[in-house]
């Protein structure tokens, strides 16, 4: 499987010169805590010390909609993709709000609502019209899985190369915590009780099924989970395998990606199989409430820079985390050192 | 004691009104978290539904020194506090860089820094150089209690009369930690050993030599405790003084308060103690790394909104959660609702 060109690892020489040029900066040395390693990882993933501020922060929301959530696994019925999908290009939603309060613009992406698309821009990448009931069927063929990594590897190039210098990946898609869910139980082998949430604000006799449909996908895909196309098209969905791509890519392009909650995360596991060391490439953004989010980030071994008990989706609390990414830059960038302030450093330590 | 005109509590209609509007917005209810909480809390200090967004935020760091920093409980020396006011004044400290990618503005406050003014209007409230070394003697004398908590006030009314709609408190002093950890430990109840943290990054000589300074000083402390005032005269310091002022006329002039770290926060339980009810005007910014900032927070039943392994003062962790409220009001503010976007709301729960 070579869908992606090999991920180079960030850049080494820039983290340490960020690292020795933090120790400079008027403050006591580690101070800004995670601030100071954030501001080491963008250095490390621009090639530059110290680290430029974002010019161009990008959010893209891959929308789709889940045959399984005609199980009654989502508070919402599916004709509301579409509703916010429309939401979201008119600027109403909620990503919209935060994504202006953080200095970023927002494009929303078609990948397989149970709609006509909205614009020929919006559906320009569209795979098909809804993904399989995974509880009962696939979520795709093998050429449409394909298809739809290669709409996620597509879009991060056109952002790429349009200039953006830090992305974030957002989900929209009733039911679509429940794919996600099935990917994460799938790919870190717990059992569905340990994984599934109440998404969007189900009752318990919706959370009873939803995880009979997991359970029901895990016991389908037992076969598959060696190949992460085949996953995808097993029990995931052409959104999920189109936020894959995108993640993927753009490691492969050396751009920074700030992951969102629970549906991002599942994807960017697939991601770091079908692109290994993508991952290098990524920061976790925030904590949400589904468990499966706690479990997807630990086996990407990262750590959320904000957790505020969101779950919404969207890019949303990615959104929320980027103004923390632009502290870190801004503090190694713009704060004097002590010579330039005379200002007196301590004695070095032993 | 009547120092403070009474703290009337925030707008619980206008909390109502947010919370209800918060369920008509195009989300999932609830799935914004902590940002529909601080969405409800901004708008109970503004009196309005919906929250409006901070036109002018503003950061006061307050600066002093402190005698005890000739005890060795810092890892800094003392001449450090009037090179860092300088340093703020010049726009190279942290607090700047944080300040403005926050969108907030900076002004420094010479209290008691050992050393003359930097300029008259950064020393306009000077109460003296120095406070008293807490470990043998008194910081300040009754007077200089009186005229640090008075200056303070007197900067919060300048602050609010000129527009500020937000307010953060900064400290920026050689040696404040361990006068502040006194004041944490004397109010809580602890033990020293359980109060006491690394500062600017002492080495362990440095934390047995700072946690005498403070037991000593909570010996010194044991028979005022009953009197806020009182227990800043013999174990505070004019800076925390000022600061405990500015906290508790913020309260009495209904603007939000964003408390910053370990220093802020305990002179915020004196403010308490001067103005009761003025907590309901303040969230916690952020958790710092010194385990008295963790106490002062589960006394005051503050939930820090970001935790980010900090350890600077200056206002710097506040700063760093400026945009998360600014997020709360942003969502809550523009969000569409389900009416007008048309997007399909799920049945009310039974």
């Amino acid at each position: 499987m070579t869908m992606f060109a090999p991920v180079t690892p960030p850049d080494t020489a820039a983290a340490a010169a960020t690292r020795a040029r933090q120790d400079t900066l008027t403050k006591p040395r580690g101070s800004l805590g995670r601030l100071e390693d954030l501001s080491v990882w963008v250095s490390s993933c621009q090639g530059h010390c110290p680290p430029r501020q974002f010019e161009r922060a990008r959010v893209v929301v891959f929308a789709g909609d889940h045959g399984v959530a005609r199980a009654g696994v989502s508070a919402y019925p599916p004709e509301v993709t579409a509703q916010m999908v429309a939401n979201i290009a008119a600027g109403g939603a909620a990503i919209n709000a935060l994504a202006d309060i953080a200095g970023a613009t927002v494009r929303v992406v078609d990948i397989a609502v149970d709609a006509d698309p909205l614009s020929a821009r919006i559906g320009a990448h569209k795979v098909r019209r809804g993904s399989g009931d995974i509880a009962v069927e696939d979520a795709l063929t093998e050429q449409e899985t394909r298809d739809a990594i290669d709409a996620g590897r597509q879009v991060a190039d056109q952002e790429v190369d349009g200039g953006a210098d830090l992305l974030i990946a957002g989900d929209m898609g009733i039911g679509n915590t429940t794919a996600a869910t099935v990917l994460v139980a799938a790919l870190t082998g717990v059992e569905p009780v340990a994984a599934v949430g109440y998404g969007t604000g189900i009752d318990d006799a919706g959370w009873v099924r939803k995880t009979a449909a997991v359970r029901d996908a895990l016991f389908r895909a037992e076969h598959v989970l060696a190949n992460p196309v085949a996953t995808l098209q097993c029990c995931g969905g052409a959104d999920l395998a189109a936020i894959a791509g995108f993640c993927a890519q753009a490691a492969v392009r050396r751009t920074p990606v700030l992951l969102d909650g629970m549906v991002v995360t599942a994807a960017a596991l697939i991601a770091e199989q079908l692109a290994p060391g993508a991952r290098l490439w990524w920061q976790a953004g925030h904590r949400s409430t589904e468990p499966a989010h706690a479990l997807a980030l630990a086996r990407l071994g990262l750590d959320p820079i904000v957790d505020l008990s969101m779950r919404l989706g969207e890019g949303s609390g990615a959104a929320v985390a980027l103004p923390v990414l632009r502290a870190a830059v801004a503090t190694c960038a713009s704060m004097a050192t002590f010579t330039d302030a005379n200002v007196t450093d301590r004695p070095s330590l032993p």
